[in-house]
């Protein structure tokens, strides 16, 4: 019973993930949501209590857990730059997890800006990551192996980057995208070594 | 008469911005954008036939004319990278004049996704940027100030960190974005030199 209700639950996010990316999250209704899973709003209404509480878990389910396996990366090499140019082998992995998703991205952002509740879910693991990359880049000037830079400053600068070729893979289908993101990050980092 | 026309739609612009920046532009409405701008929905389809045809003046107005800039910018420079180093200047203004009004960006992102027609204003631009750059960072491979990179590949790092720093900058509203931004492209900059 627990088995089939968590199905139920993942066949929602998996139809609202669809109608948010296709038509965006505005106008999609729950009914839509309803159609798209095959259920009755009953069903629905059993797991969420509204359309942005669908929105939020789709979130938190993507944005959670990635500071773990950052953190694991990280351990796993011998010195920082190493570490990012590992890190930056996982734009494949997004890439291809995202499929034709990657819009849902967008969403995020777009309506982080018009409503507080969205903009707590979508800052807050932000900066998460944020201070974590900053710690990785304070242990790299620690090292030697990178300049004396500001951690928190070139912490949004990898971010930035490597959101802004999140982006550019969204609008440009390229075959190379993932292979040309990862050399993005990689001459950042060259500019950012000691 | 013509004066008084430009003023108008001029007026309709700027409340379309304010619009679609605060409410989204999937739920705007004619009528909202009339009543924001103060005028009729006569006078609004006088100079504009639907809302999209709005949204498309302001994403030409906005991306218009930067590639001129850009060139003038370059020439004034003694070499590649510090033409780099001034454009990287562009941030203050960029962020000084979209003002409360960079949610639009997010905007037109989302809604290129979804119509052929908006991708294609987005798009195109984008392009003739990408281009733009590749060619200066060709000359800067030429003049032996930059490292023998891909200069299609190197023009997509550039636009993504110059993308991602413009969408840090709508959500954290750092005093510093600016010079923020500034030294991400210069450690960027920094990597691809020879």
């Amino acid at each position: 019973m627990q088995q089939r209700s968590e199905e139920t639950r993942n066949r929602i996010l998996m139809a609202a993930i669809n109608c948010f990316s296709s038509h965006g999250y505005d106008v999609t209704s729950v009914a839509e949501i309803c159609e798209a899973a095959g259920m009755s709003k009953g069903a629905f209404y059993h797991h969420f209590p509204t359309k942005q509480a669908v929105f939020l878990a789709l979130m938190e389910s993507w944005l959670g857990g990635v500071d773990e396996q950052l953190r694991a990366v990280m351990q796993a090499a011998p010195d920082v730059p190493s570490g990012f140019v590992n890190m930056s082998q996982l734009f494949g992995e997004v890439f291809t997890a995202a499929g034709g998703n990657l819009p849902m991205f967008l969403e995020f952002w777009t309506q982080s800006m018009r409503d507080p509740a969205v903009w707590e879910v979508v800052i807050a693991p932000y900066q998460i990551y944020q201070n974590l990359i900053a710690e990785f880049i304070q242990r790299g000037v620690d090292e030697g192996s990178l300049r004396p830079v500001d951690p928190q400053k070139a912490a949004r600068w990898l971010l930035a980057m490597a959101m802004g070729l999140l982006l550019q893979g969204l609008v440009e289908l390229d075959e190379q995208r993932s292979e040309t993101a990862q050399k993005g990050i990689l001459s950042l980092i060259e500019g950012l070594k000691a």
